[in-house]
């Protein structure tokens, strides 16, 4: 018989223990956070209908990555997102839901894009939406930068230092109406702010250029040469859009958020958005790209019902940040989580064996038992040290005669005979 | 437009948040007890291979159920239970786990079969699997037993009075070697016995004569008659099984296993298992059907890799019994996490009210802001109420003016102006 291959698919991930326990800490670091700001967790399907899943607007390229298929009659696919579903889910629960609601969701997202290093076909996301029903004060943006960055900062070794750009939709949307750009202008000037970064100045300039005229182009220029507060005054919407900014920038300012800037050119694409956009990058590690990034949405629900939902929401991508610092931490801390091996010389002695394994774990011990018999003590002293306990409970003929263990110290050597009793209490001091 | 469907796919659960949080805490529980015994987390894909999902021996109904499509090239499906995947992942790295090595899974399972009440197409299992390199004692059959009875009896509102049916597949295996059966009679008879239960005992005794005969279908009624002890000195294996099955039957009395019984009727299918298998029901709740199932197998890897490794292994569905439970438990105490509701009367409080938030939220009080500052006191009052917090923190223009918060104990109504500090000593007080 052929032997089949042991890798998984091109483009997912799977980890050995170890790491995965890093993973696992890291994770629920951030998940406290989420949870202490009083976000509940929702757990969505992972496959939605397709219409759930395509007829957004702008998410052609998206749809090509999809992985769609049929069951029956039924078309359907695995989502790419945490909103898509959110969106229906909230719709399908509006009198059940507590707005403005939190929602916080953890789960693993698909999509098939052309794998290549640090891109997942199959990834985690951490999503934080607060949803109001009808309106969604902006405070609620000042309050999700602020968690993203405590959560960000609680693990240094894995995002270093990073950056939060903050931009406004809402401005760019007004002043493209200012500048009477029609859609197809808007939607190429956007496109061109959104690749700012990327390109060299002259091309961005050339770009709008070609896209909006040179004057237009001009006055899009002075927004990021002369900042955003100069264009006061011309419709009272672009007025709300600055006082909205300036009020975000304030309230940032007097929580502390010092990881968080203004920078005009962050438009998040062109998808669902139309606010406040925030996304983050790490500047000590910046070959993991992206490590998050969200906003607001005019209307959630709009495809599943006619009650106008507004959200802020944002989402962190764990995976390449988390992947790539396995790289570079220590992971001995993380090599086991044992407190004990309880290594049983004879098959006599598995009854007696038993009964101390099943006290030390009602104590809140860790243990973990070398239940082979058949095998010579040498090969129970290997499985304990490569199983990187701290204690050995060591249990032959004369420990079940007097009622005793004998307890050996992994990291000194030491042995001694004790009562179990103390054993515990040895154990449960290095806790 | 048309609005769109809200509901999930048919088979596809999705729970609100009081209902989440039951749900979780209940896995918690589960998981915290594995983790006990040193079972190591690993999170494997949902998506394998077609190869690897599809010619495991006798998984041809299972085959249909399956969710395989493709992209580009590559067939590939989503994983069905948690045993396919483990397997590929163990063979892959052998070198790198420590044997007898303990893995545990929980994670999300897809088989799309007919939908019906309490049958799900996407649903969670909590698995728990002891490996051995080249051999495995049958001691770890009775630990795992012992793990599953802890894990039921920590959870009476889900599980009720339970029973874990124990048999063995090796004493079946020589018993019909011992009457010199062909491949196809014992299939037949082990299709007869794995379905006893549901049978009438007429019915059970004339499908055996006609599988394997009148005398070998007396010999084989007879080990439900007069126990599987009377079978001894035919041959060295048969006696070999009855040894093994005494000293489980024995260990699982010593540890105070009273839920598990030796049930010779439990086969768990034609399956991967030739060793003790077992598997539980909830006597309390009999609509629940099955909450879990194991057993012990012979050859895990033995697709990917020469090497030998076997495995005994057990999967909770948690799914149908938490679902189930929600019908009846009490959802008052899952009702809300939150410790206080931060009420901010007017823009110009924000900023107080964001510094009150953090404070709060540092000290490990879970805080909810309100911060629709265009919003009257009611509405404010009335999301305090909707969220069930226990307290409520209100900040007016007063409170920011003297540097004190207004707490309200949403209990008792009562409403004290009080410094921060204060504030946070009473709300401690109640978690």
């Amino acid at each position: 018989m052929n032997l089949k291959s042991t890798k998984p698919l091109s483009g997912f991930v799977e980890l050995l223990p170890a790491e995965q326990r890093f993973v696992d800490a890291c994770v629920a670091k951030m998940q406290e956070k989420v949870r202490m700001a009083g976000f509940e967790y929702v757990d969505l399907p992972a496959i939605e209908r397709a219409e759930v899943l395509t007829d957004e607007t702008d998410w052609s390229e998206t749809a090509t990555q999809m992985y769609l298929f049929q069951k029956g009659d039924t078309k359907m696919g695995l989502r790419y997102d945490g909103t898509v579903g959110l969106a229906r889910f909230v719709a399908g629960n509006l009198n059940d839901l507590n707005f403005p609601c939190r929602l916080t969701q953890f789960s693993k997202r698909y999509r098939g894009e052309r794998a290549q290093k640090g891109r997942y076909r199959e990834f985690y996301q951490l999503d934080m939406d607060i949803l109001g029903l009808g309106g969604l004060s902006a405070n609620y943006d000042a309050e999700i930068i602020k968690l993203v960055a405590d959560i960000y900062d609680s693990l240094p070794e894995v995002f270093g230092d990073y950056v939060i750009n903050v931009g406004s939709r809402t401005f760019w949307n007004e002043f493209a109406k200012c500048l009477n750009l029609d859609k197809k202008q808007t939607d190429a000037a956007f496109v061109l702010i959104d690749a700012k970064v990327k390109l060299e100045a002259e091309d961005f300039e050339n770009g709008l250029i070609e896209a909006v005229g040179e004057a237009n182009a001009k006055q899009i220029l002075s927004v990021f040469s002369e900042g955003y507060k100069k264009f006061t005054g011309k419709t009272p919407e672009l007025d709300k859009a600055v006082a909205e900014l300036d009020e975000l920038v304030k309230l940032l300012g007097s929580m502390g958020v010092t990881t968080a800037k203004l920078n005009m050119a962050t438009m998040r694409g062109l998808g669902y958005y139309d606010g406040i956009v925030y996304e983050a990058y790490s500047k000590t590690y910046p070959e993991i790209g992206g490590i998050g990034g969200g906003g607001r949405y005019g209307n959630l629900v709009g495809r599943f019902s006619k009650t106008t939902v507004i959200g802020s929401g944002y989402a962190i991508g764990t995976n390449r940040a988390l992947i790539t610092a396995l790289e570079r931490i220590d992971l001995s801390t993380y090599k086991s989580n044992v407190d004990a091996a309880v290594l049983v010389m004879g098959q006599p002695q598995v009854e007696y064996g038993m009964s101390v394994l099943a006290k030390l774990r009602s104590e809140g011990i860790v243990a973990v038992p070398f239940l082979d018999t058949d095998k010579k003590f040498k090969a129970q002293m290997e499985f304990a040290d490569k199983i990187n306990t701290k204690f050995s409970v060591i249990i032959g003929e004369d420990e079940v005669k007097n009622n005793l263990i004998t307890l050996k110290d992994m990291g000194t050597g030491e042995q001694t005979g004790l009562k179990l009793d103390e054993a515990i209490k040895i154990i449960l001091k290095t806790k």
